[in-house]
């Protein structure tokens, strides 16, 4: 079990850097579960102890406002390192996260960690350069905010789901959870969404069956959504 | 002149840890300018090889779409270093910056303060906990987009304007440019903003004069604005 864990970390790029001595300290500390939907790993504001590893499954982060409504910072795929970029000052976790789709998450101990980049300047550099990639997807989230309208913006993130390499024929799209999820996800009302999906069926020819979407070729959606973008196609942000 | 420079670099936080000879070869390397408004700093894509002080004055960092529409990412106070954070791997500005009031800006090599952090863990360091909270802070406007309307944006911009622990009396807050930026840097068209700020007046009772805002106190703006936010108030992203 340790052996996977250390296998597993040192195959992510902050761990690059990481002595292997560290590696298989934050293996003996750490746990292996299982999560069902539903499932909150860390609430907004709780003190951070761990960071975490999602082998398998969906985790979303979030906040709730006093009005009670919950803004959706991000839906994690599979194979993502979260919580280790807490708020250094106030050792914190910034928003809560809950388990979408059933989950194997390995917890490790933030301190362990943090101790290894206050010492090891290349690791700090590793966090430095996934934190402005970080950065500059959440600076492109907020320009398409701005923006996109709400048919653009389903369209860029489907595109964003694809391999966009792909030129030629046509192309097909699995949607990775459920559409109320997704409407979440974009910052829109379940209606808004519904309105929106139906003028970008309209607009750009694309066919939805259930969970699947399929396009004729991707220039349809790329030339009606990323006109809105600074990015251009194939996209900076995927 | 170097010895000023030096001073302003040591009394920033990323400074802290650096080295007084550091800081004097960056001294030695700079460049004090004046500029004029509309100014071209840099353009998203250049290669980039400065980064900047902003001594006086206000610059917009912002993105152009294929439309030519215009994203605004910030538009930053006096007292901001800018374009330290660049993407690493590419080494490119991924956004252009334009002097929208009359400024002085000390330019400085890039390379200089990028060999020191990749040699100087103490300011890796401290570089990744400023980005942590650049990191919340845009965190908290894709919420702000995603889910406070355009009355309760503009309220909440005028609320981070001011010192939110005067809990007593009237207050007056300065608005720090002109209203068509204003808008722009909330994202809102001009005459979304125009009817926001008139839906703004009705529900909170403020007063609107010229560049000047007058409230009777600051519970009636923040009970407005601040329902629709998960920090609440007084708030953590200012």
């Amino acid at each position: 079990m340790t052996t996977v864990i250390v296998d597993t970390l040192k195959a992510l790029p902050l761990f690059q850097h990481c002595p292997k001595e560290t590696c298989e300290q934050l293996a003996t500390h750490s746990h292996l579960d299982s999560y069902k939907k539903g499932q909150i790993l860390f609430l907004n504001g709780e003190q951070a102890h761990n960071f975490f590893f999602l082998q398998k499954g969906w985790v979303k982060l979030f906040r709730e406002t006093l009005d009670g409504d919950q803004a959706i910072i991000d839906i994690l795929p599979p194979h993502t390192l979260f919580g280790e970029a807490i708020l250094y000052e106030s050792k914190t976790y910034n928003y809560s996260a809950e388990v979408v789709e059933e989950a194997q998450i390995i917890r490790m101990p933030l301190k362990i960690l943090h101790q290894e980049i206050e010492k090891n300047g290349l690791m700090a550099l590793s966090l430095l350069k996934s934190m402005t990639r970080r950065q500059h997807a959440q600076e492109m989230e907020i320009e398409h905010l701005t923006l996109q309208n709400a048919p653009q913006r389903i369209g860029c993130f489907l595109l964003r789901l694809i391999d966009q390499k792909q030129t030629e024929g046509p192309i097909i799209i699995h949607l990775p959870y459920d559409k109320t999820l997704l409407a979440a996800r974009l910052g829109m009302q379940p209606e808004t969404f519904s309105r929106a999906l139906t003028r970008l069926r309209e607009e750009t020819g694309i066919e939805i069956k259930g969970s699947t979407v399929m396009a004729q070729s991707l220039s349809q959606l790329s030339h009606y959504s990323c006109a809105a973008c600074s990015s251009g196609f194939p996209c900076s942000c995927a």
